[in-house]
């Protein structure tokens, strides 16, 4: 069988990689519009070869689209049109607003929509990695509007890529991801503005940053045309979530201008008990 | 020589491991309020044997006090206030609190304020370490104000330690800190609020917590007791750069309502920045 991957940055290139390594496709193509990512992804062997998203259509038993969640849409439609489509899977962060765009589409169980929890804060062909979804969890979303076939091979692609195969609706997928997963890159993004844009004691900042912010900001390096259109797409969800953070932290500032260290002591006990999260199995 | 460490937390634990196996001193007590510490400091070895702070006092050639920083200032001051007081270093994570309340003191010169940049989200004696702060920065602030034996013995302890010492003025440190750890310690607290008090999707949090949000929501279980005073103590720096922070969430929020992906990704791209913070050698 064979696959073409539509965008090779971190995640199509780390798929590309480990597909290319096993035993589902014999072929694995690269689909990119950007001439360097394509000239970098083949310098690194992470495809067989470059063709365009048409070739792609006609050879490919799977298309993954591995592109920003906007552009995903458009070129997921252009596939879905044609007659003779192949089965098209997405990698999204975001599932709600690429499966209402496709929903009456003809060609709609050709489709799964899926999401696979793994990523650096790199980006491009050249963050690509081998095991980057090794033992992490992939969503495969509203499953039971696509045919078995298209849904039995991609979870043939996440068994070779080695991840924990999860199902669920996309309607709550959208709702948790931004608990877990939007928020936690906006307040990085908010954090690392905050202290790029001080004019005080730079030097000491730089001295000073240590451990603990170092993996707090570590997010605030995502990219941003993976990022923006993620965070505009699930804005139903995101924006309520934003809402109660930004009341927290002004609940917390609260606290320390009126001198509430009890007040304050109860907000963290409350906050530690994050831990039965954060120290589940992974 | 004989060292006494108040607060047998942590730091304090850490610190005591790594003097113990260390040659500047013959002797490392404890000295804990906390009976259930003091008893799981024997337990684990980590000091020689629990004594008095008077005792502690007629000793010691130097006390370490590893408390939070509220109480820091009282048990330094009743040090202090002994004429045949030995010399004192504190830990804490704010400098200028503890700095003003020795000011006029007559042995002040007998203090040296510090703050070894280290630590885990762990606390109590069981979460001490051996190496914690090797490798790690160790600042001394307003080092002229203590005399140079005093000087010279801290830094013989964090040299034992493996630390990168620094010597700073301490307002300049309590402004950066703000930067660099306090304010991660908020943000970190209100995502964990946020995230803990949903009612939605338990589950599908709990199963999709992932890398990225562990590693921002890690220092959510750091200790309140340590942390509510530091938070409080540093409040003329904190609460400005509290308000710019949140800010700027307000900022990409309000990018997100105007679906301004173009202003949303010139933000991301600034905050991108961080990288040149992040990826500079530790």
């Amino acid at each position: 069988m064979v696959v073409s991957i539509v965008g090779l940055g971190l995640i199509g290139g780390s798929m590309a990689m480990d597909l290319k390594a096993g035993n589902v496709f014999s072929n694995v193509y690269g689909v990119d519009n950007n001439s360097k990512h394509s000239e970098k992804a083949l310098e690194l062997g992470l495809v067989d070869d470059i063709i365009s998203l048409n070739k792609s259509i006609e050879v490919s038993d799977l298309i993954i689209l591995a592109i920003p969640v906007d552009a995903a849409k458009g070129v997921l439609l252009e596939i879905l049109n044609r007659d003779d489509c192949p089965f098209v899977m997405d990698v999204g962060s975001t599932k709600g607003g690429i499966i209402e765009v496709v929903k009456n589409n003809l060609n709609r169980k050709k489709f799964v929509a899926t999401h696979p929890m793994s990523g650096t804060e790199n980006s491009g062909p050249g963050a690509a990695i081998v095991g980057l979804f090794k033992d992490k969890l992939a969503i495969i979303c509203d499953e039971e509007n696509s045919e078995s076939a298209a849904s039995k091979l991609v979870r043939d692609v996440y068994l070779e890529l080695g991840s924990v195969i999860t199902s669920m609706d996309s309607g709550e997928h959208d709702t948790s991801a931004a608990y877990v997963s939007h928020i936690s890159h906006i307040s990085s993004f908010a954090l690392a503005l905050t202290v790029l844009n001080t004019e005080k004691d730079k030097q000491n900042i730089l001295k000073m940053a240590s451990g603990g912010f170092r993996t707090t900001v570590r997010l605030a390096n995502s990219n941003a045309k993976t990022w923006a259109p993620i965070l505009i797409e699930n804005k139903k969800n995101v924006l309520p979530v934003l809402d109660t953070y930004i009341e927290y932290m002004n609940e917390l500032k609260s606290a320390i201008e009126l001198n509430d260290e009890e007040g304050l002591k109860e907000l963290m006990i409350s906050a530690n008990r994050v831990k039965r999260i954060i120290e589940q199995p992974k």
